[in-house]
């Protein structure tokens, strides 16, 4: 399949290192609640409609682009569609958030999980890349992703969200053997996936790993670390690494040979290029409540941030995924504070 | 009134920098739900009857020494009684948390608070801490403590629990002026009823910033920590600030002057030490988890978390509060691991 040529291409050149104009800007959860059109959507469709159904699936990664003018789409998707092709069945229960039926919780569960074929589970997922290439027109690049192991080892386990993950955490201290096996099958599916989508028409991909802030850094070496650096190894497209929370292992997210690093709001603009350097560019880091703050303000803390950075090596984004009840207008100020960027 | 003589003074000794035979421990959150004992009583009364009720909060809060064994004991309190002394109600409905019917919204809200008398309004407190000293006939020394500020706004606006405070930080952002008078009115009233317990008969005093983590340094700086310095500054006995999350205002921290800096176990006793060097009592930082894991691990761990932290200028403690479902004898297996430290 032949795709429109790329028109703005800053965020790739960014992860690249080269030297840009401005900074490249994309929102975490663009693509979803803040936007009154995708709540029409999702009052029509179920979650697993909306991320199963290709034209779908582009109407909503491409809306942010139209609308607020992000210099790159992120895949409308969610990273527990990999549990659901492992055969961990996920329900998206409205205001309540992800229940797993059944959840993981032996050595033998663990060891009876078969890697999935990609292309056959999750093959609606390459389908609406596919389409959002097309729609996309070349404007921006569309960036594909996943969720770390360490996550999806959380939500296999705990079977829901948590503040503190603990039966995820009991189930590592407890059966550290079956930690491991359940990891590295997570690993191994999120390694084919991410090639079928970079196959299929992502020009980017990003890493997501949420929860990896509530594990010390021993822990956090031992049940996440490893298989971050197994899948970076193997992608071949531009990529970030996002690990929330994990600022005590700055240093060990760079070696893994990352194009970028994602950073949550806890770490100074200062901090971060102390510990990360020049030669490896950052994303991030806005904090997302920011965005209700007036406008002018907003305007304000962006400049002061692109500066704090610098404007090469570095993506501006926020902290975290933008939160549903930001006005618009606000998500389009901090965008516009970047574009005009001098 | 005569209380009776301290036998065991190894945390005032600790913070006050003396060497020490082994560090002491104690557990956040020791008088609690993980002691089959006090769900009897959680069965038996309401939250605010078992904060009132001076035998009550004594029989509570000495129970862990009987029965696992600390080295001090922490009132059993809340720290959402300070905003019910100011006069903001909290429900605490049971399997959901605190509700607080009224909030906090505009800057006419904030300077229509009074500061209370908190010997009229949190007497029962007092009371409370009068009959422990009394009942732990000098075993070990009784700590008193209170939310800090930020974390006290953050449910005064928002009105109940949440993983990212965004109400709270919006009043922040959109109404700065309204956010600092709040928090000095909550730093009013934290300041006397620190003076208060400590007259009544607290030891020492431990500050929980338990939501400071969700702040960004430059945000920490602008919404905690000029008033976690006002409170420490104010405080006469020796005392102990835990600001969850903030391992980025270590350097601040210490700079206020306070004797113990307490630390989650997102830092490494390594960074800890690299920052607040020898001369700050650090108390911390193991995983609550990890009391799940088999105790011949909850040993090793312990003691190699000594041999990292150091004996000297250091509480053994968790990095948050014991998890409620952590067998009693994983708890005691903890406090005995460093009781036997060698």
């Amino acid at each position: 399949m032949e795709f429109p040529k790329l028109k703005n291409d800053l965020l790739l050149r960014a992860l690249k290192g080269e030297t840009v104009e401005r900074p490249p800007v994309w929102m975490m959860r663009q693509a979803g609640r803040f936007l009154p059109d995708y709540m029409v959507l999702r009052e029509k469709y179920t979650f697993f409609e909306r991320c199963e159904t290709p034209h779908l699936v582009s109407e909503i990664t491409t809306m942010p682009i139209w609308q607020v003018g992000s210099d790159a789409a992120i895949l409308f998707c969610d990273i527990l569609v990999v549990p659901m092709a492992m055969g961990y069945h996920v329900d998206m229960v409205p205001g309540v958030g992800p229940r797993l039926p059944r959840t993981v919780k032996t050595l033998a569960d663990a060891e009876a999980i078969v890697v999935p074929d990609v292309d056959i589970a999750l093959g609606y997922v390459m389908e609406g890349i596919k389409q959002t290439r097309m729609d996309l027109k070349g404007e921006v690049p569309l960036i594909g992703f996943a969720g770390a192991p360490w996550t999806l080892l959380c939500y296999m386990v705990q079977g829901k969200g948590s503040k503190d993950f603990s039966e995820a955490k009991k189930f590592c201290f407890e059966q550290p053997e079956a930690a491991r096996v359940l990891l590295q099958k997570i690993t191994d599916t999120t390694i084919a996936y991410m090639k079928a989508q970079i196959k299929a028409g992502a020009q980017a991909f990003q890493l997501f790993d949420s929860w990896a802030g509530l594990l010390s850094p021993d822990d956090f070496m031992e049940f996440s670390y490893p298989y971050l650096k197994q899948i970076v190894a193997e992608c071949t497209v531009p990529n970030i690494l996002f690990a929330k929370g994990s600022w005590y292992a700055l240093e060990e997210l760079k070696a893994t040979g990352a194009n970028g690093i994602g950073l949550d709001w806890a770490v100074t603009p200062e901090m971060a290029r102390k510990v990360l350097g020049h030669d490896v560019t950052i994303q991030g880091n806005f904090d997302p409540s920011r965005l209700y703050a007036p406008i002018p303000k907003i305007e304000q803390w962006t400049k002061e941030m692109i500066d704090r950075f610098g404007k090469d090596r570095y993506i501006v984004n926020l902290g975290h995924g933008i939160l549903p009840d930001v006005p618009v207008d606000h998500a389009r100020a901090f965008i516009n504070a970047v574009k005009n960027y001098s």
